[in-house]
């Protein structure tokens, strides 16, 4: 049995999620910042992440809080850039990868009120050259220090809370998407008491 | 000596540094996050970092981007909060400290063009009651999700990267403070060449 109050939580967090966000993850390998991207997604309401893995493994988060997150974001994998761009490209979602090129437009020039997602790339070698061929367009967030770039988890929140910034205000809105996950999470809860992994917070 | 490429280098990060901001690290024990936190720092323009350690020690900070973003760095240490910020408020710096509290402020209500100092606290228990109760109001990061707190670096970069998008299109002023970072700078370029730590970039 699931009680009344983790119920209004999970359905309060539902709720607030916007449905039209994906954060894309491609080929990061330090577990550090996996860790950190989720737990971003998780606070500024981002419930979709796409796994994009073929020159990495994706790392194992096994402790902290990330550990927990994961269980309440809808994780999907894709075989290749191309596919991960077609599936998003078939659900409307406009696709911006996030680089160093010289035609990446500024995060703070960028509209994100519509159906977005944003794609974080390789510690070294960033997105892949498929990914940002398939994109719909490029993202820089301007730095005007000695260093050339940011740490990818900071970047990744950078973004998130620009996104949220715009959409400030704007209540997100509640879809059939949003019923299976309930569904779902329910399901869960009520026959896998045992796996309520934040248990404190939820 | 010096090289010309390497002296304009310096300048224009010189020139771009806002000098009336300063982030105050507080008992940050994670050498991940205070490298991140330093990184930040320097890609959005803030040359000034305080440190106060009463309860932990401010770690190695080693290898990797950070260890050679430190030396472009003002990093001054302070033995208490409160020292730290009389000397901050001396400046004519408003003192924001980060944590969860009520009373806290959405830090995208909060102005940033004045003269400012951001608290990041540590990882547990966030910024000390002495640094809260001198500090001239709180921030919060709104979050929407299962977990009630960001990871410290992240949000200290969200915070940053609020503060450059409200400075955005105003140009620093060039103060004596940043004259004689850069006679510092061009004295230790130049009698200690084989210390250049960020070579490739400078």
């Amino acid at each position: 049995m699931i009680t009344e109050r983790r119920l209004a939580r999970m359905r309060r967090v539902l709720e607030r999620r916007h449905d039209d966000l994906v954060v894309v993850i491609e080929d990061i390998h330090d577990a550090h910042n996996a860790s950190a991207i989720l737990r971003s997604c998780d606070a500024f309401g981002i419930g979709r992440v796409a796994l994009v893995y073929t020159n990495q493994v994706f790392p194992e988060i096994s402790g902290g809080v990330a550990a927990q997150v994961q269980k309440w974001l809808q994780i999907d994998r894709y075989e290749s850039p191309e596919a991960c761009v077609a599936a998003l490209h078939d659900e409307g979602i406009k696709v911006y990868a996030t680089d160093l090129s010289e035609q990446s437009q500024d995060y703070l020039d960028v509209d994100f009120s519509g159906p977005t997602a944003i794609v974080l790339g390789n510690e070294h070698s960033g997105c892949s050259p498929e990914m940002a061929a398939r994109a719909d367009g490029s993202l820089i967030v301007p730095m005007v220090g000695f260093v050339q770039s940011l740490n990818v988890s900071v970047a990744a929140a950078v973004l998130m809370s620009e996104i949220a910034r715009q959409r400030r205000g704007r209540e997100p809105v509640w879809t059939t998407h949003k019923a299976e996950m309930e569904r779902a999470w329910i399901e869960r809860e009520s026959t896998r008491p045992s796996d309520r992994l934040i248990s404190d917070v939820v």
